[in-house]
């Protein structure tokens, strides 16, 4: 199944377009994907689309221009580092027992199509592809084989740097990661059940920056797995519904104003954004 | 004013007692800090207490177990090594240029003399006894000197990290933050007009374990001071009624079961947690 937020709501696909919740008798009032996300709420609405979908009109829903996918108040989580390729980048050795980790702020969230803004107190900002696990179950303490009972889903995450200032020291990545307009996650969710472990590892993640490819890799080129990564962050923590984690990117673009920067997860999603 | 948060809502302290928001015409509804705490409707709620107060009966509230002062979905910003004897505790050098910095997710959140949980994943877990400041307007780009007119007023916080996994790598910082229990803030949000800065540079901030005091110093000490870390904050993104920002610890107490730890900020409030 796939959801999307248009403006208002969530949408699921169906057929060749989208039924809006709202037009759904028993999801009319759902506006929060970490109301829709559970396994058992997304089986009732598969349950729902497939009883009421031939009463009512498909709909077309824009995903370029969709809504941010992730409520605002939802947690975004995200690891640091986790493919050679970018630490590489950053000329920094990666963390040795465990991923590097970054909270960031839902403030900073902006919907597909939105313009980034390049904040006055970082002269190297980074664009970096990645792909996002969405938890669907309020979970603690998930055991690395059981990842796939408490994720409802994947996306796409485009993720900004203020790079410079990371550089100078890894005290200042909270700060350098929480500026407004420096997420974007969506335009879709597809659930877990629509891709198998075996696509998820040979699914490919491309940053692009003005329509070159910047960097490009495959989950099975991260140094900690998607298990690893669900078990690392719900250790002695409680994961709710709508939590985003995102699982590192396969290389950064430095971006400029006019710029145009894109994070792609193939069969996934596609977000793009211009630099103001 | 006082403001306090007791089961179901908002508290407003007037004369030795109490009034409960839901008694004050005008202000039923509120029970989220983030509604309360913009200046008008502050201006508002005392022009309230003052009028109805004589027909209203006062309660009590318990301080030592009111419920966490911030609003769930609240940002909780906090600023590292900002004392010096704090960055000695840890052998550390400052960073250079700003402050150190992390975000935590509200779900780590404990009221007043809950337990805190050690998680299996560290061996050492420091409280840290700060003083915290509490935006009460939505506000980007503030200018240092200006700093009071977005902070509501100021509260205290007890702040625990896994202090061996920080000292392996700054990069773990979040996560070492985050794990649930490990932030308690308030009992008692006081509002600035109660504090010059000259009360505020001289308030006594102190870490104490079992009845010892391990670290107590005054904002006096700070590197980075109260309009500095709003401006720092602030830059680039927006700060929104409710967020908290966690100005940093004179030192940090390691904790272990069966420790009882307080934070008191002399005059605004005590927190007082066992570990369990």
């Amino acid at each position: 199944m796939r959801l999307a937020k248009f403006a208002g709501g969530i949408a699921v696909a169906h057929g060749d377009g989208w039924l809006r919740l709202p037009q759904l008798s028993g999801f009319q009032s759902v506006t929060r994907l970490a109301d829709i996300v559970a396994t058992d709420r997304l089986r009732e609405l598969a349950e729902a689309v497939e009883r009421q979908s031939t009463d009512l009109d498909l709909v077309a829903v824009d995903l370029d221009a969709a809504g941010a996918l992730i409520d605002r108040d939802a947690d975004i989580w995200g690891v640091g580092l986790n493919y050679a390729g970018h630490a590489n980048d950053l000329s920094t050795p990666r963390p040795a027992s465990g991923p590097g980790s970054y909270l960031r702020p839902g403030g900073c969230l902006i919907g597909n199509g939105e313009h980034i803004e390049l904040p006055t107190r970082t002269q190297r900002v980074t664009a970096e592809g990645e792909l996002g696990l969405i938890i669907g179950t309020t979970c603690k303490n998930v055991v690395r084989d059981d990842w796939r009972s408490v994720v409802a889903g994947v996306t796409t995450v485009l993720d900004m740097t203020a790079e410079d200032v990371i550089r100078e020291n890894p005290r200042y990545i909270p700060w350098a990661k929480g500026f407004d307009t420096f997420c974007s996650i969506g335009p879709v969710l597809v659930t877990l059940d629509e891709v198998d472990d075996e696509a998820l590892r040979s699914v490919r993640i491309s940053t692009i920056r003005n329509g070159e490819t910047i960097a490009s890799a495959t989950p099975a080129a991260m140094k900690y797995d998607l298990g690893y990564i669900v078990e690392y962050f719900s250790a002695g923590r409680t994961l709710r519904p709508g939590t985003v984690i995102c699982t590192g990117t396969p290389g950064a673009a430095v971006i400029n104003p006019g710029d145009t920067v894109t994070a792609v997860v193939e069969g996934i999603g596609t977000l793009t954004h211009p630099v103001k």
